[in-house]
């Protein structure tokens, strides 16, 4: 197949250090080239791709404030593609945040599939039912639920590199905390868990104004330790020394990449039951998903007792770029013949 | 000619209060239609027009923190244009702020004509020049100038509704400045020359920070006064007692509607060399543009001498709707013209 893969363009495809749109866009474009097939990658110019690159921009509005307002760059980066929609079968929307490819859906020849990465209000939902034919990916049923009236083609769940995600049996004896410092991620609860059990609990993040008001004051450099934000390789390294990863969620996430990521290294994980938690998480298998904080801190040790060659089994099996990319490719050709199906 | 008219979904059309683009829409939907032409003005519902009125949205985003991120609903409103583009021989695109008739600009059949309501940045004409044949109107010359590389097909200066604005041929005993609480609109500076000449000067804007913090603080009720927002008759009624408006002027605005208006009522203008103030203003007719705050301060009563029946006159002739409404007529028609002679 023909396929216009349109990235964000923020910043680099892959992204320098984390930015999981990114990630899963490069290892999608990569698997997709990998198969024989003719990827066209609209990006950023210090992207690097097998793909063939287009790309409008030297660089991402991450990296430029004078790129502003940054949605008429993603804007033109879609339409660059829609106006050359002759030159693919299908048109792949990826930028995060909100759906553009909506404003182009009845005008472009080729059609435009658009994977979802966050979980709309239902405002939003409102605004998009204007366009019930326009196909969507999203990237859990929990997700999915959210997206009612709308043309939800398929669920694919995120893809990781698991070759990349080092198998570590014997970890150190700490907890880890990886992603953003929000009140949705919970990170203060993770704090509070690590402290009712009594184990050091490392924070990797990036430091911002959340860290510095309600975090730092709690890091004491023994049992609440801050490591910074993580690069790739440090990630791994510290998913692998965790005797379990804490993931007292808050928020709905849509999905939850650093289940998949902390599994693929071996480390099982410790969840609440919220958002997708409980597609991504096996119970009793590659982590525990826990009622409640109290439940979490009084039976941790259950995480503990898992057996890490089988979380890092499972994790390979369920999340492996390869079940993702071929996922996409199903949903590109019923796509195509659907698109064919409507015009004769 | 068949008129597709984009407005701002912002509010109503025209709006509640204040609203430069909205009102500037209005007027020019009205005379259009008052001249035959087959307009339909895509607005929110709430709107108000002898066109015929395409409503997506109930209301506009300014009144429903719902309807958020707000630049998906003016994208929606112009697609939902483009999508019936075989409908219109022209599509006018008005809403504020970022042109996103670019994204459509190649994929529309029918010709978008943009009209530009700020001074663009250089960031901006860098990224807007991967269209260089799409049409815009310039709201002055000083703004044309920026649009460097750009297809500006006119410059069609405001039009306001001159016989809304009364004139008065004795004003009271005041000064006024009326405009947002900004650094670029000069209130500080209006606020030096009243103390330096000792009158009165009134104020009149909408309460904000900017106002409680750097303003309040000057009002004393007596030589400062503050008004709070006009409506429309207030502000009728406060341009005519004025015996000028004060425009020190910081920032390079690219037209300055306060000016035509107060002008309307036969309220001659103070005013800085800055953006577009020369080619609204008649120097020593309908008002005295300075050199700086010092010749303003030194030489206001040159203002007052100015004949009040004269300025009210040269205002009605150049910014009139009749003038705004034929200047649109002719960039419909010659870029009517010029997408058929590209298009055999």
């Amino acid at each position: 197949m023909r396929i216009a893969h349109i990235a964000p363009v923020a910043t680099t495809i892959p992204p320098p250090k984390s930015g999981s749109v990114e990630t899963m866009t490069s290892l999608l474009t990569e698997g997709l080239v990998a198969r024989g097939h003719h990827v066209t990658l609209f990006a950023t110019g210090d992207s690097k791709t097998s793909a063939r690159l287009e790309a409008i921009y030297p660089h991402g509005y991450w990296h430029d404030e004078n790129m502003w307002p940054w949605e008429l760059y993603e804007m033109l980066n879609l339409a660059a593609a829609v106006e050359r929609a002759g030159d693919f079968d299908i048109i792949h929307y990826e930028a995060a945040y909100y759906p553009m490819s909506l404003a182009f859906a009845r005008l472009s020849p080729t059609p435009i599939v658009q994977t979802l990465h966050h979980s709309p209000s239902a405002a939003e939902i409102r605004l998009w039912s204007r366009y019930p034919e326009a196909p969507f990916v999203a990237i859990s049923n929990e997700q999915a639920r959210l997206l009612d009236g709308l043309n939800v083609v398929a669920t694919v769940l995120h893809g990781i590199d698991t070759d990349n995600f080092a198998f570590r049996e014997k970890p150190d004896d700490y907890l880890l905390f990886l992603g953003r410092f929000t009140d949705g991620k919970g990170v203060l609860q993770a704090i509070e868990i690590a402290r009712r059990v009594g184990m050091r609990l490392i924070l990797a993040a990036a430091e911002d104004e959340y860290y510095r008001e309600k975090v730092a004051p709690q890091v004491d450099g023994r049992t609440i330790v801050y490591f910074g934000e993580a690069d790739f390789a440090s990630k791994v390294k510290l998913y692998g020394g965790a005797r379990a990863l804490l993931y007292p969620i808050q928020a709905r996430e849509p999905f939850g990449l650093v289940l998949a990521e902390a599994m693929a290294c071996g480390t099982p994980v410790a969840a609440l039951d919220k958002g997708a938690v409980r597609e991504v998480v096996d119970q009793g298998e590659t982590g525990v998903i826990f009622d409640d904080l109290e439940q979490m801190a009084n039976e941790l040790p259950r995480v503990f007792d898992l057996d890490r060659r089988r979380v890092r089994d499972r994790a390979v099996a369920r999340f492996g770029v390869a079940r993702m990319v071929e996922g996409y490719i199903d949903v590109y050709q019923r796509t195509v013949e659907a698109s064919r199906a409507r015009r004769p």
